[in-house]
């Protein structure tokens, strides 16, 4: 079933060199490793593709998405067991990635055929104003070849046919994904799944390659080459980093639309914290761990005011996290920082460990910890994200202080508040700090549940996003892959079929 | 009546250092030199700005507009007199630049009061749905404070209150503008009509400074200082790339909104050549010269095939061209990059020269040039900008080399085609190449009027600008001073008024 191959515009393509996978339990499976020659190959074929599939009727992408959606379904068995086998999540799991992997896919389908994302304008001529107006209509337009590098905490939904794909595809982007090593396996059979759908739907076979991953020297020679346009990138801080930087520095400058990380803090207010604060706990222990903490929008902090309250809502979740039995993370790398990253703030100065557990070598269990509000202010290194279960409460004094941690944030994915009706006047001032630091800003819930839909935004100042204008999730994304055009006087024989 | 001096935040604020403008006629006056301590003071000021205006209803943004609006008119006669001294443009342009300038702050206080631009959405809660769809809101929010340089081409338009400053204002985000050194005489001007407004109005201070230019450390200061969240620029690629690349170095990177350079290629197809070249080649002219050709979107280059047809064109363009009188240019410095840009290119193997001209020291005239395609495909420095009123003409073979032309071509705020009914299949072919180089494609006729309405697109690849999905002309220029925030399940006490 697996190729443990690249595919380079229809061709299944292997190299000399080798990588091989992480599985929980049995033998490892050997992948091909990406080379520069490889991507220049897949950027090749794009650019050429993009001649017919960036002019492609809108109905022709869109019956393409939906036979993405129907290939990987048809797949849908042999994907989740290879990514149990992988990645370590559970099977109910990644089948509900797949559902909103496939999801995604049908609403970038009908969003296009909509055709409101195309953002028509026209300013008609005034041939008797002085000086005459000329015709004008204005028309969102396909960037060119797009970049998209797979995340290694969805293996499915922001990876090989995940937002980024299926929404540069939509737009009408040919695709160059660079597979993430944590799941080739997983990787290689959606790739399948997206040839498959191009094969039915006779389209270029430049529209979508994959380079599977193994080799740094990929990834940046993907985002160095001159044919590819835009980059999505969702990962970590460091790499991604380094890839916006190399992006930046191109003879042509392009955009890197990049998330990095998020801490995403929750401010539990006075009101919230009296009437429900063991229960807020309960709740944040729940969404804290679920999944191993592999969430970009895992609310890592929580922020409240020193008291009998705060004290009720450590134990609450300190006795709650303490119930939690281990887990396995996406790859024993990533397991390995989770504990380090502990370590490091256990050791922080007036940072006190309320809750750590031990346990084999991908397998881990969450750590609480606790600090004050001077304490969160005296040290930046605080609000580093630490990727998997790790809670940090931070005890203010009074609502000064915690407008102080409040500003003191870097940019967020999400910043939530937890509120009563009395706490009305504390929020409204949070608020005006908060907004400016998330892209997304909730109240009264967790941040984990990211909903794909025309209203969310998945980005945020840096650096949760390299492009604070910019979401990952939801309809609007689908902007990071286009560019306005302006045609003036133009006769109905030249312009696009759209704007007829 | 001038003030000699900057303007933070409410103050008039002097300096030790001084510089002088270049006055076409009468003694020079002398402004105060920005300095990095001045650049601290107005951005920390802006800031403070926003925790109010940021949030100011749009109707007391629409009203600041048109009040900036009346103040310049009420400092008409100054402002063009100054202009003329400073700039060498006539005091009819100038006129009718300010007419643009504030047409421009009246277009964007009605496109706030009418709010499509908050891009508001919505996605309703479904709390029956498994699991439970929360309350979603989304709505475009101002970044905060921006940074605004002044053009030397347009001491309206596209300086203190021009577009970028226009279009900041109207989101709800401070301006910080570093007037450009080639008339500070105007733009002092402007910010006093600016700051009158602004306390009309009854706003905080520190909406609106303007730090006077002289020194280079002050931009560099400017696009680095921490509080601000993006820049608007128009200028030379070599200063605006070295702005780009700081903003990306930042630690917090931001986006630059730079304009900085065109050729706006004109491609003749052979129909329109031979029903009326000699016409286009007239037109040409009359463009190409207009304002001593010190326009983003003078058309440089015109492309057609060799033959009596481009002969007839070459010598209708010439003798055009050789009518025009000499005309003064913005800077004595402009006017030495123009000649010396004139000789580089008459110098290029395979250049011929058909027209040059010879006067005085900041007085030029138009030059024109001629090569083949080959010649052009051999030497990619023909493609680089030189400011002023210089035309190239680049006879091709046949429509394969006029497709090797348009595909060898950087990135363009325009491209033009003069085509015939019969030229319809030529332009769809060198459309589809056109399109992706340009923000603007048009049909007969000429680039350098930029309508500003809805369906504007002033903006293209690199480095027409650093950001091709944006505009600095039109109200979607708005976009580039807006970040989405998506509100979820948050009660009506906190939400913002405009989602109420």
């Amino acid at each position: 079933m697996l190729k443990r191959t690249h595919l380079i515009a229809g061709d299944w393509v292997g190299a000399e060199t080798t990588f091989a996978n992480e599985p929980v339990s049995g033998p490892a499976d050997r992948f091909a490793t990406g080379s520069p020659a490889l991507v220049a190959r897949a950027c090749e074929a794009a650019e050429e593709a993009f001649a017919s599939y960036g002019h492609s009727p809108r109905a022709e992408r869109a019956a393409f998405l939906r036979r993405i959606a129907d290939e990987i379904d048809a797949r849908g068995d042999a994907i989740t067991a290879t990514g149990v086998r992988e990645t370590g999540l559970p099977g109910a799991r990644l089948d509900s990635e797949r559902n909103r992997t496939t999801g995604q896919l049908n609403l970038f389908a009908a969003h296009v055929e909509a055709g409101d994302y195309l953002d028509r304008r026209r300013d008609r001529a005034q041939p008797d104003r002085q000086p005459p107006r000329p015709d004008l209509r204005l028309m969102q337009r396909p960037v060119g070849a797009v970049a998209v590098f797979g995340a290694s905490n969805f293996p499915l939904a922001f990876s090989t046919a995940g937002g980024d794909t299926a929404s540069a595809l939509a737009a009408g982007c040919p695709v160059v994904v660079k597979g993430h090593s944590a799941h080739p396996g997983v990787s290689d059979l959606v790739a399948q799944a997206i040839d498959a759908a191009r094969i039915a739907c006779g389209l270029h076979p430049g529209v979508f390659s994959q380079i599977q991953g193994g080799d740094r020297a990929v990834g940046q020679a993907l985002v160095q080459h001159p044919l590819i346009r835009a980059v999505g990138f969702t990962g970590s801080l460091a790499g991604g980093r380094a890839l916006f930087d190399l992006c930046a520095a191109r003879p042509e400058p392009i955009p890197f639309f990049g998330e990095l990380g998020s801490v995403n803090p929750m401010f539990i207010l006075d009101g919230a914290l009296a009437a429900r604060g063991a229960e807020i706990a309960r709740g944040w222990a729940g969404t804290l761990s679920l999944g191993a903490g592999q969430f970009c929008t895992n609310p890592g902090i929580a922020v409240l005011t020193e008291g009998p309250g705060a004290e009720a809502f450590a134990q609450a979740a300190r006795a709650a996290l303490g119930e939690i039995r281990p887990q396995t993370m996406l790859t024993a790398g990533i397991a390995a920082a989770y504990r380090s990253g502990c370590d490091r703030m256990a050791a922080a100065p007036g940072v006190r460990s309320l809750l750590t557990g031990m346990c084999g070598q991908r397998d881990v269990m969450p750590y609480l910890h606790a600090t004050t509000g001077a304490g969160w202010l005296a040290d930046a290194a605080l609000g580093e994200e630490v990727f998997g279960p790790l809670g940090l409460i931070v005890t203010v004094r009074d609502s000064a202080e915690r407008m102080a941690v409040a500003r003191s944030l870097q940019g967020q994915l999400t910043c939530t508040l937890h509120m009563d009706d009395a706490d009305a006047a504390s929020a409204r001032a949070l608020m005006t700090v908060l907004e400016r630091k998330a892209g997304r800003v909730l109240a009264n819930g967790f941040p984990t549940g990211v909903e794909v839909c025309d209203a969310m935004v998945h980005g945020g100042p840096y650096p949760a996003s390299t492009n604070f204008g910019a979401t990952s999730v939801g309809t609007m994304s689908i902007r990071r892959w286009l560019r306005p055009v302006c045609y003036q006087n133009m006769p109905d024989s030249v312009l696009p079929d759209d704007l007829i």
